[in-house]
């Protein structure tokens, strides 16, 4: 369980989100924002059948994330928490997860809404959002009860640069 | 972007399923399943505050999946569909997501409910599922839409081993 699992981007992801500045730190707090996701010709084949859904699934990989922590400070509190507990980027395994609503494929190009990622993210999967699979019904949301009303308004710093 | 992305596991996910065979396909028809996970011991830190969330994504390595195709027949279906609009598990980057109820946080296990994946699978990242980043109202789920009544019933067969 020591060995590597190596990955390869199948296209890029770009947004007006030059740096991780003022970026929206959630797609909720995107709302709107459009991006263009250019996956690599080759892979273009794989995006049949994929234009039927409204809303897809990106895995990412978070490739400004230097090392990790396994305890950070996230952008909606002011407490140290333990990683696994946060979406902060800087993780052992530096990927990150956004579902975005889908605008339109054109050839191996997708047009995208609320994006969340800085422009130039590596992509490295898309799935269908299904609200079947992926909705649930969570009865505790842990140290972001509290919280998530400021979600809207708060934009990232730069503290994880 | 020709870049090689490297990750480890962080742990391994235990499950009831030995084989790909007789497997439910998603947590939603995985309903009662336990399974734990056990977290590598020099990362167990960065599960603190994770016993708050009912909900937890588990992103995993489909480490049974060799090779990959751009057009799969998916479980739900009796036709080829791009895979990108599928969860098959043969992908580019074999990258498994599941919600699962969080159940307890014992040091570094974590016993988990609804887990559908096969015993053994390493395990990339953990996040807190939160609703107000992860839902979303989706109006187009594609050729699921008149399919999708089934998947509770629809158990995997061996078409990916």
């Amino acid at each position: 369980m020591n060995e590597n699992i190596i990955f390869r981007a199948i296209g890029i992801i770009h947004t007006p989100f030059t740096g991780a500045e003022k970026m929206p730190i959630q797609p909720a707090a995107a709302k709107g924002v459009e991006g263009t996701v250019d996956i690599k010709p080759e892979f273009e084949i794989g995006l049949k059948d994929l234009d039927g859904f409204s809303h897809i699934i990106l895995l990412y990989h978070l490739h400004l994330s230097r090392g990790f922590s396994l305890e950070v400070v996230p952008f909606l509190d002011d407490k140290l928490r333990g990683v696994f507990a946060t979406r902060a980027p800087r993780r052992p395994n530096p990927i990150g997860l956004s579902t975005v609503r889908l605008l339109a494929i054109e050839s191996n190009r997708l047009r995208i809404q609320n994006i969340d990622v800085v422009d130039g993210t590596p992509l490295l999967d898309i799935k269908p959002y299904v609200p079947e699979f992926d909705d649930q019904r969570a009865d505790k949301i842990g140290w972001l009860s509290d919280k998530i009303e400021r979600m809207r308004e708060i934009r990232s710093d730069n503290r994880f640069n």
